[in-house]
């Protein structure tokens, strides 16, 4: 539980864009404890079901290295498939991504978001969906650079931040021991304008009210506004 | 797209709990074209994870025929995986139904749901869950009436719609045509009494307004207010 | 076990050809409280074998619903694999119906049959492929009356049924009750004019003479001529 | 097509008992150029299913060496499943082997048969199903000399031959040039004093008489009652 | 352990180039009671990464029979999946041939072995890779027999033998029993002029000194001589 | 190519224990741009093969994040199956751990080794192994302090390097670049002392000449020293 932070304050973040030497994107990012390494690939072929078209796409993948947690957990690899919240976070993230990208612009190519969890602490999806539009941004500006497309696709900026109601307490971003408790735990994925690109709110063991939703949307939109910040100022200095 | 039906009217509704002779509980339920057979299955054993405690369990299954929709699409035995958004289904009946069950009230044994989309024509997951709740609550009738368990774990009712935006309208309960379509497409799983169990609202290629979020909950708060009276009224009748 | 139904009576039979909209051919058939829902897929693709010739192909898809049977079974879907007893019944299925389909008139496209068991009390496998002939025989009329193809395809009708000893007493058209006590039990796949398609006869525990084999051929007789009437009253009426 | 072979003539046939050191009974059995290693191990372990029971079981599975065939097939292995044709075959000769032993007399332990083709040329199934049931006799023998079981379990003998009409003329024992031309393929399991334990019969393009069925039913009468002697032969000889 | 055979003596070994009567290449080689059939089976189709080139390819699987040990083990076709022993042999197989194959020579073609294990009793991948290189000698052979290719591809020979420490001996050739008790275990690739292919050495337990390891390469250098004579009398003989 | 690098040189290696606070062990090791994670997970149970006794296990899983290459690589988890060279990887790893441990004075407990490859510029299995001893020392030692075992179950230091022969120049720890055209590759696993616990040296194209070996040998020594030097101050650090 948090000791320190306030009920509205994120835990310490970074954003280190130069972990990785190969992918064209890269950000490893961290919400206190959690750490994401996030790359974006560019491909130059179309996704199968795009054949015929002049459309990109983009798409994510996300996996947890087996002792990112605090006791180890199987290798999805070994067991022979990814698991059930695996498969629900990765189309999260590829679904999110997409709303701010106009694939026609795009042209046809593809962008392989990896989001691969080296340890956590909770939030790993919003630190991982954070820390895919850097690696998406750098990726498409090197294209935009190198002249290879016109003009850029991606139309908007998106963070993603979790909140939850813990002992009657709206909080934000909540680290591991606080979503164990949550009676209450919602994702918003915004722009830092406030539009909406998707939410997700889940009640535990009982239904809750609707101005407690409405609560947490409050302390979301000042987390994802201070999130955004830290994702320009990062590509920036990229 | 409809066109005698207005913007705040549900698709005709129905509720056959006599489908299936051998389940413990079931509701053939229909939102317009849609169909789909939830069965309630109870079973005097525990989950794995809960040897050694009172707890019981609630799971969900979901599949869909392989000619429900208006093209074939492949069978998921056949291919020797459940797809991602079969497994994301799954998972957000299985949770929500939990999120009204006192599982300790349940007692050591399990509820595994069965939802199998016979055909569809949108909204499969919200006719779903919303046929889910009555044949749980069949199949614990059962347990209450053969004196298997003595107090009621089943705390609350929940029924689930959708609601998107189309053309720039508020939508109620979307059929195939205007999902296809919607801008954004959210899902409320809600209680008589206006209690959120979960919802999703996604936004397709653009991020919208949180004021269009509102209208969709809005609409939705009626939708489940009419579906829960068809559930008691099935309940009662079966 | 049958209690005035005679040794040689079916079971009662219903085919309903409306139950799903999009198929181009449907039959919910009933053998007695054994449902099974079959749909045929018209393709315009020829399977990949077939490349390069003008031939078309029939093939099947055998499921059943986890709560068709008393208990909850598996789903296959969930498990990641089809059962041996699945895989034999839609190999079984698909050459029953390739043996009165010209495959070069039916020209370069495919006949995807699905027979989906919804409720299961013993001859699932008979009742799925007496329903397939129907939504087969529905579909090809459909391509005929489009001009599609000029000539019919479909060289012979078929049905099927099976037959069993129990208790010394050759019976028709076995239920659950009477199927896991029969002493052998044969599925045979027969014309109305007493050709034969597939003949297949299993003896339970010990060997059975040849004579008590003939007497389930006679019953066999009879039910293939009641069904096949009920396949043409099926056809005419849809 | 058989040349110098008359039409109710079995090809030559040989059964070695000493190839393989290790199991408990051994067949390597020739259908003329098809060649199949039957084992039997014999397993002081129960199946699963048949825990808390004294019962044992015979199961069987069969596979085929890749470049068994004329041409290369994949490795089952290395695709990762069974294939439908495998599946079929194994679940035949598990069935037809316990047909004739009596389970509670095995006790509680199993039987594993393996029936691995060498080398095809038409007939596996019925080589394979020939040659296990030697395995099996030699592997019970071994347990009846060391005194582990008292009472033979297996009360009956069985063979298996393939009949099939080419150029309207019914063959015994067809070989692959024969089989893949067949407008009826049958296979029939029977035991030397006529008992029937298992029959398929196939038609292939079209339905046939039954009078064509009970001509091969006739050859198959003389094929597996040669078979059988031959068999008694290889186990007297073990 | 062995008796009568000295320590530098390879076991009886015996080279059957007549098995298998489709495969363009065959060798059943056993070295004592290890039994291995090598097949080439040669395709005139290219590996899918060398598309656009004019090289081909030689590839290995490796298989062993369910009862070819000691107990059964399982087999890998049944459980879905190829084991990592299984795995780490078949590449190790393919990568010794290729680096004796002129890939540009073959041309556009694959080579195909398959190594199945029929008995084992230890040096299964010494057997196995001994005997695939005669195969594959006579499969090329074939080849320019035929006039398909003009130039050998095959640049070299090579054979493969097993070398250990047991009670502080070097041995040549393990069978099953020493192998289970070395305390180091070496698998020597090589050709007949003292070229090395691929050596792999591992200690068991504890580490061991160089100049033991210097001792099984005398070995092995004196029973790869004693293979590539074998090998060269059973090409001659084919 | 190395630039100023000289032939018998390692890359700059760093260790790095403290990159997971989850894991009881860690090494984050580096060799030049090759970055491996590797995590000892002590776990208080047993391997299922060592019921009933009272040793020890370690074991090791192998891994490479999708974008660790120049180009993206596909995830294995989402392929469902690891690729033959994880598992040739894995396996070598767990083998030379426990090679120096002593599984009896470990105890009835389990150390999972999981190396991950976040980036990869060749002699990633030799990165994996040196930093698994750093991680399993650690592990250990806290068992030691925790008073959880007495005795040190680790025998022995290990650390492993590849060498190659490019351009008929010996070199020391391959990068990318360089094992990509070498003519021979050797990976050594050695102690300080100069123990053998694994060789493995492959030829590629064409065979070498022992004496060739033995350069890469000589070089190996040098290497190995130089790591162990480095784990030991990296273990002392932590």
């Amino acid at each position: 539980m948090r000791e320190t932070r306030k009920a509205d304050e994120l835990r310490p973040i970074s954003i280190d864009t130069s972990f990785n030497r190969y992918a064209e994107g890269c950000a490893l990012i961290t919400f206190g404890h959690t750490r994401v390494l996030c790359t974006a690939s560019m491909e130059e072929k179309q996704a199968p079901f795009l054949r015929g078209t002049d459309k990109g796409w983009v798409t994510a993948e996300y996996g947890m290295l087996p002792r990112a947690t605090h006791t180890r957990g199987g290798r999805e690899a070994a067991r022979g498939k990814q698991g059930g919240r695996t498969v629900e976070i990765q189309r999260l993230i590829g679904r999110s991504l997409r709303a701010v990208v106009d694939l026609d612009l795009l042209g046809p190519r593809s962008i392989s978001i990896d989001c691969d969890v080296l340890q956590a602490d909770g939030g790993t999806r919003t630190a991982a969906i954070t820390g895919s539009w850097v690696a998406m941004r750098i990726a498409v500006n090197k294209l935009l650079a190198d002249g290879i497309i016109e003009n850029d696709p991606i139309h908007d900026q998106l963070a993603a931040v979790s909140c939850g109601f813990v002992n009657d307490t709206a909080l934000l971003d909540l680290q591991y021991s606080e979503d164990s408790q949550a009676a209450m735990d919602a994702n918003f994925i915004m722009t830092p304008s406030g539009g909406v690109i998707e939410v997700q709110a889940t009640a535990e063991d009982k239904p809750l009210h609707w101005d407690q939703f409405m609560a947490l949307k409050k302390l979301a939109d000042k987390g994802v506004q201070e999130l955004a910040n830290l994702q320009m100022q990062a590509v920036a200095d990229a």
